[in-house]
């Protein structure tokens, strides 16, 4: 049987694009990557591991912040080359806004208007 | 005040990935891509256009299946770098394996199963 990794169509980069989803209420939280490496530790550890572009490693998402995230579900898509995770967001935040989800800006009269809370400051939560 | 295009941080080839979600279940239906003008043509004409990078070119989703999408609404991230449509997806089928959702692959004991019913044969969606 096909190992379940190889199955995924990386990106010549190794990385695959990630949406990451609220198991409760199915809202979208955030969009990542991930590489092969981060993908086994998300599996085998129960909590989601990207792979910070930016940065350039792995980054276990809540390591700093405490904003950990639990994995319910790994989907796959129709072209294997998409994860979608659902996941149990501790603390209710999983973007570095201090929202609920990355995606708290709408489309509003031609203009792009924030249109959920910060729930916590972010200086609060990364303590920088 | 900023054209709301130019707010979107698009990628060295012009694209943006795009998360498409059912606005009533908040169901993930599909991940593609956008360009600037597949973007203008969703928000104008109110029906998803997206930029089918293995075509080359603009893909009114839906002009040969019927399962047209229509938006709902229209989001943008924290890094403004990727986009969220909600939409009311016709015919309640977005992937054309004739699936609700391209998502309907689940690890389950490190094996993708598919856990969603095809809803109508491809073949029947697009009399090829």
């Amino acid at each position: 049987m096909e190992n379940w990794l190889d199955a995924i169509r990386w990106m010549p980069d190794g990385l695959v694009p990630v949406i990451t989803q609220d198991a409760d209420s199915n809202d979208v939280l955030m969009f990542a990557w991930m590489n092969q490496e981060s993908l086994e530790k998300t599996m085998a550890g129960g909590e989601a591991v990207y792979w910070s572009r930016s940065r350039e490693k792995l980054w276990h998402k809540g390591e700093e912040s405490g904003h950990i995230q639990k994995v319910v579900e790994i989907r796959l898509d129709c072209d294997e080359d998409v994860i979608l995770l659902k996941v149990v967001q501790t603390g209710g935040i999983a973007c570095h806004t201090g929202r609920r989800s990355c995606f708290y800006r709408k489309l509003i009269d031609s203009h792009w208007a924030a249109i959920e809370p910060v729930l916590k400051n972010p200086a609060e939560i990364y303590h920088t």
